[in-house]
């Protein structure tokens, strides 16, 4: 099951260079393992912000919350999440 | 470049049953046109309401503008249009 | 996976008075069978409003999606849904 | 009488992981103690947020707002509250 | 228990003068009776709105819901309705 | 003349208990003789929230502001006021 | 006391030519009388809308609501009236 | 003086297609009427929706609201305006 | 041209007594300027607020933001401003 | 290919002023650079707020993300961007 996930990140401004630095290799460390499950389909920035639009995979909506809570940058996330269902004129998945 | 349409169909709720068929089927019909044409990437149900939330890759607005005047429901919908920028941890497309 | 779903019932005004009780009927009917299907877990009156709360149980959003399509009131409803995650401190279920 | 209510948690960032711990703890023995008096009746989670959606039963508000002030984490939520009326198409009670 | 209930009311704008007449002496007669029966306290108009603010008692969501719905009006009313707690610094009643 | 005041208080999280708790006396003081001097008419407790609903009785809105201005926690309110106009199926005044 | 009154104003599309100047001609005449009358003290256009911004005086809620009624527009007109308090830097009136 | 001014147009769905047409070419001949008088500066579709969003230059919001009135679309027209004030990192106008 | 301009004034809930008001001194001081220079027409106060409605009077929207950042309470003001089209319904100025 | 940017600027409000003095430095040779490359097409104040508007032209999202990213004020920025579609009535560039 699919779902739309609009993320938007608030890292506090006085964060140090060093550790954002950190956070945002995990980050896409962590990302990348979720791709590779599967969990993560795609990733978009939404220009001009500090947020993200994606599509996730999960079993069931508790699921997609785990996965969520597993990203480095939990602690400064809030995310708005859009179960989707399926539409008989998307395209064949290949 | 892409981006995140959400789309609200409202059709006439006096709108005769085999006029509606009709318009679901030419629908249909055009949005198989979008995706081979590389307009339409996909797209999925809203549960519970007349809309759908898609991803689009078109050149530009202009672009995808006309790609949406060409539905054949375009006289009933409403579109909101997100400009997606790409993300540092997308997937690395196949 | 469950979600709570809010509707928005729309009927009408000019909807005569036999057409309404015939659909109030059938509504009814097609809930107590969504009910025995496990998939209409329980629904509640927004007072004031021709609105209602309800907790859906479907296997992902398509299924719910094609229960609430089912509703003889379906062209007259609008719905929002929310997918829900179990939450640790819930009661253990009978 | 049942209430729908909807919590937004907001722990401050720089709480010590020893105090959120002991808090969460609290926090699930107050809810057990909630359940079993019959004033909190579920509790789900809203994927992706510090957020939970709950269905309480309280004689009046006067009740449910002394039960939500008496959760540990109350100096840190903000609760939205439905009244929720009966619905005839709900199912029986068990 | 008590309830603060905000109405708008739309009649229809090509409803005839006598019709209109007849529902507004209606509606005045039910709101003495729902005065004399205690549930409503209180009701005022919003200036320059086609709508009111009243404190309602009711046992619960259900009766208001039902006093609510009993009003001449109620197919042209829309309310929105908040459960009110009893606050430590209130006049006592009288 | 009367109006609806919605406010809501947010004291600082981190002030000392017992000047808190000198406050809500302070606090409880005033809302007497505001209640005494008839400007305060009822107030209740939103549910859930730090929010209070008030009916007030104040000759114009500048007298209003000078009764809001007048509480102890007025430097943590904020207050949305809405002016009153009397309705011809209200109660006769006892 | 004064009131900063928006209006919209909603004239119904297929209302004949005639009719609508009419309109126009009995609403300015009803205006000039509530400016004489002090009750309208100014008004303005929302540039690009059919709505307009005034600052009303009145004694209270009621004779505005009274006021506000009498235009001949009524029927079409929906306000949002804020009571204004007087500001200790306002300039001294004429 | 220049205005951000935002437009949605809302044609009657069931307008005939000559009318329709006739009122296109009209509006087109206005448009460029009013940019050779220096009032409309620029203008872009919001895609997807039948709204525009235009850079305007009046005197004043006086003017303005002529311009805008002045167009065949006009009954048609709802906008948004915002007044513009120039910016220190402005281009040079050529 | 004129402009109804509504502020929200956000002081820092720790700044000094004595500073407070030197600044209310100085914006008193500064207010009766631009009243004298005929900037500021009028000002009220919206009631339970720490806010105000003004009509302000610029040759443009560039005047009016200087005049606005003139205001010694300009670092804790966020200003919402409606540039205001003649009424063809107002009264003769004086 | 153009877009409208919306930007709110939010500098701590202790930053110290010659840090402050620097940054509006900064920031103009960054505009005047963005102008230079094509990317930033004009932009405005949005009168008594820290905010502006602006027309950007970028070859799609990822580079004005990139374009709004080298801004010296970004991590104190905010935007909205819309994408923009070319009308037909807009005047020939020259």
């Amino acid at each position: 099951m699919q779902f739309l996930v609009t993320m938007e990140v608030t890292l506090p401004p006085d964060m140090p260079a060093d550790k954002r630095e950190t956070l945002v290799k995990a980050e896409a460390t962590r990302a990348r393992e979720l791709i590779e499950a599967g969990l993560l389909v795609n990733i978009w920035r939404v220009p001009g912000r500090r947020a993200n639009v994606g599509i996730w995979d999960a079993s069931d909506a508790t699921s997609l919350h785990a996965a969520l809570t597993s990203l480095p940058m939990w602690p400064w996330l809030d995310a708005q999440v859009t179960a989707l269902a399926s539409h008989p004129n998307a395209p064949v998945p290949r």
